[in-house]
């Protein structure tokens, strides 16, 4: 098999084990990126050199001063600073834009021994729908969705084995879906967002794509994600997962369920009938009335957090930012004050209430998107199923349950 | 008068009236640096060449394309992004660090014609409650305070008219009343946060200085800070402020009341005698009971903050970074998720409690810091008058009657 086709658990495998080294692995990557690029156009900067450099630094490494990710490359959404590579959002503002610094989650996995391989497509600073130069690669005609529009089809085609995302909506989610890898969102603030773009901070989070979920999981480790053990007095947490057979999982199909496909419809139908051939109980989960006003309270606190993080590009190029954001900045929507904290405090409420759904659940499994990927270019499609969970800053909790939703 | 003494008010008018030259302001200032900085010692970062040049740009600039800030000096606490001066956050891991890319603050500031000046002390992070080289103004043996000690300390000493700082549990407010200043906490996230190290995102907030309450309204007013009008028909908002005589202010003790020395006592005293001289009604505010868990909740949030904060700088040199930041990394606390997001679920309850309290007056008036800035250089005194009002994000639409309590 050639490298490029393994998982990163497999590279680190064989390049633990000497039969492979991190110069031939990042030779292969690059060979099916050179291949592939043209079809496919995932980065925005990516410097062979550079990489070959890095690479045999990382092959000099003694083995007991490697880390836990020696050798394996990641992309990096061109929102998170880099100190080798220029960062630009995708943004004639930010055109050369060269910080030298790493973000906090790039200095984590460089000290990891990640190999920092490129940087990859956004739409304008992660914030907006209009799509990038990216195709699916699974069909060059269909966007691969957005805004981590580059990560998700890079790892989706091979070309790398993981990428880091962010989402605000469904930035991270939806190119996973529209792909076909796995994206996770985990909780807000469960991985440092230091040094990425910041658009609404009580929704940006740092997102996660692999081709599987061991290679999640490596990332998770390095992150340091973890959640509560398990309390076995606690009666309240009625479903601890010890496996499918015999588990609760809920089917919520949300408020926006009139958005949904053909293609996502089957998907949760098949979902569930598995689960059930398993042994597990499927129920569905309507989250009522109490949480109808959850869409518009998402667009509310994501626009008032816009009006506060476009303002210094609004001062300084107002006619280089794309038109969204100047509405945010200029708040076309006429929020008050009042309606932007009504709008914070009624999510807040409801976090705990999330909470207490939640665990009656070993999963929730929720629509990512409403369908396939659209045919386009031009949009990078629809953020509708996402978004409210985004907003839902409370699965801390739940998170290795309830988000491997991609 | 020499220009050093100029409030930022008045030397913006000498300079549009072109009474005085940039240059001429800023040589003014620096040669009052050049008298005093051995006793002060606020600044990390000063380089005079580059100030002069800065001002001679300034200067050439024609009157009908002048910022609002055109010229005026103001110097940047040394954990936010400036493009053309390193940032180094008071850390041995960042001596020399020099991201090329200024903070969403800087980027106005700069947009607005100010002059960035230099930049300032700053605890380790902004983080941890030891002292930096940086002496009281008034007294060499007291201490600025922290953590924004050398914007409070050079505002006050007539250094420069106007600094950025930034609080998560008092680094702005208790150097602006240590050294005798006006400091201003805007609610959280009126003003992006972009470009400066990440403690706690939901308490981290931009904070400014100023010698004058017209120097503030100055910053305010570039950085678009606005509340909602006042609703004439809004008969809950009994108190809309129209002037001191009769309106209502409230005397807050708070819980942590039992901190306090004769200093801040008597300055209480004062203020209520001269309110009440003026025509205004004062009355103590209790909080009462339900306010009660704040102090803890808030320690719980910012340890938890910390701990996701500062596991990248953690993983790159623990023996370079003080004990109470490896403490918050190593969850020394033990404090589980579930006791995390319970004081956060507590927090966000008492949000729009405390909205409906702080209606009912023209301005709740509240201790800054337990009493003159303490002697020794050391300890950057006690945040515990701050804290509890930096964890409350709720003052969006009381800012302009609450946060002016340096």
């Amino acid at each position: 098999m050639k490298p490029w086709c393994l998982t990163a658990s497999e590279a680190l495998t064989q390049i633990r084990s000497g039969k492979l080294s991190v110069e031939a692995y990042a030779m292969s990557l690059l060979d099916r990126i050179r291949q592939r690029n043209d079809a496919v156009q995932a980065w925005v900067y990516l410097d062979a050199g550079s990489i070959i450099k890095q690479a045999r630094e990382l092959d000099k490494v003694p083995q007991d001063k490697r880390g836990p990710l020696h050798g394996v490359p990641i992309a990096i959404k061109d929102v998170i600073y880099t100190k080798d590579m220029p960062t630009q959002h995708n943004s004639p503002l930010y055109e050369g834009s060269f910080p030298k610094v790493d973000a906090a989650s790039v200095q984590i996995l460089r000290h990891a021994g990640a190999l920092i391989f490129g940087k990859t497509t956004t739409t304008e600073f992660a914030a907006i729908h209009v799509g990038t130069k990216t195709r699916n690669p699974h069909n060059p005609a269909r966007t691969p969705g957005g805004s981590s529009s580059g990560s998700g089809a890079a790892v989706a085609d091979l070309q790398v084995p993981l990428a880091l995302g962010t989402q605000t909506g469904g930035s991270t989610i939806r190119p996973a879906s529209f792909n076909g890898v796995f994206g996770f969102k985990p909780t807000w603030n469960a991985i440092s967002r230091e040094g990425q773009k910041v658009y609404a901070v009580i929704l940006d989070t740092l997102g996660l794509y692999a081709r599987y979920v061991d290679d999640l999981i490596l990332l998770a480790d390095v992150f340091d994600l973890e959640d509560d053990e398990d309390d076995e007095d606690d009666e309240d947490d009625t479903n601890s997962f010890h496996g499918i057979q015999g588990a609760l999982f809920a089917i919520c199909k949300t408020s926006v369920w009139d958005h949904v496909g053909k293609g996502t419809q089957s998907a949760m139908d098949k979902a569930a009938t598995l689960l059930k051939a398993h042994g597990a109980d499927v129920e569905l989960l309507d989250l009522g009335a109490e949480f109808v006003n959850m869409d518009e309270w998402f667009r509310v606190v994501l626009h008032s957090e816009g009006r506060t993080a476009f303002l210094s590009e609004y001062r300084i190029g107002k006619d280089q930012i794309h038109n969204v954001l100047v509405s945010q900045v200029k708040n076309v929507d006429q929020f008050s004050r009042k309606t932007q904290l009504a709008a914070s405090d009624g999510i807040a409420a409801l976090r705990p209430r999330m909470d207490e759904i939640a665990r009656r659940y070993a999963a929730i499994i929720t629509p990512s998107v409403p369908d396939e990927a659209p045919v386009g270019l031009t949009s990078t499609g629809s953020h509708v199923f996402c978004s409210m969970w985004s907003v839902r800053t409370w699965q801390l909790r739940e998170w290795r349950r309830t988000n491997a939703n991609g």
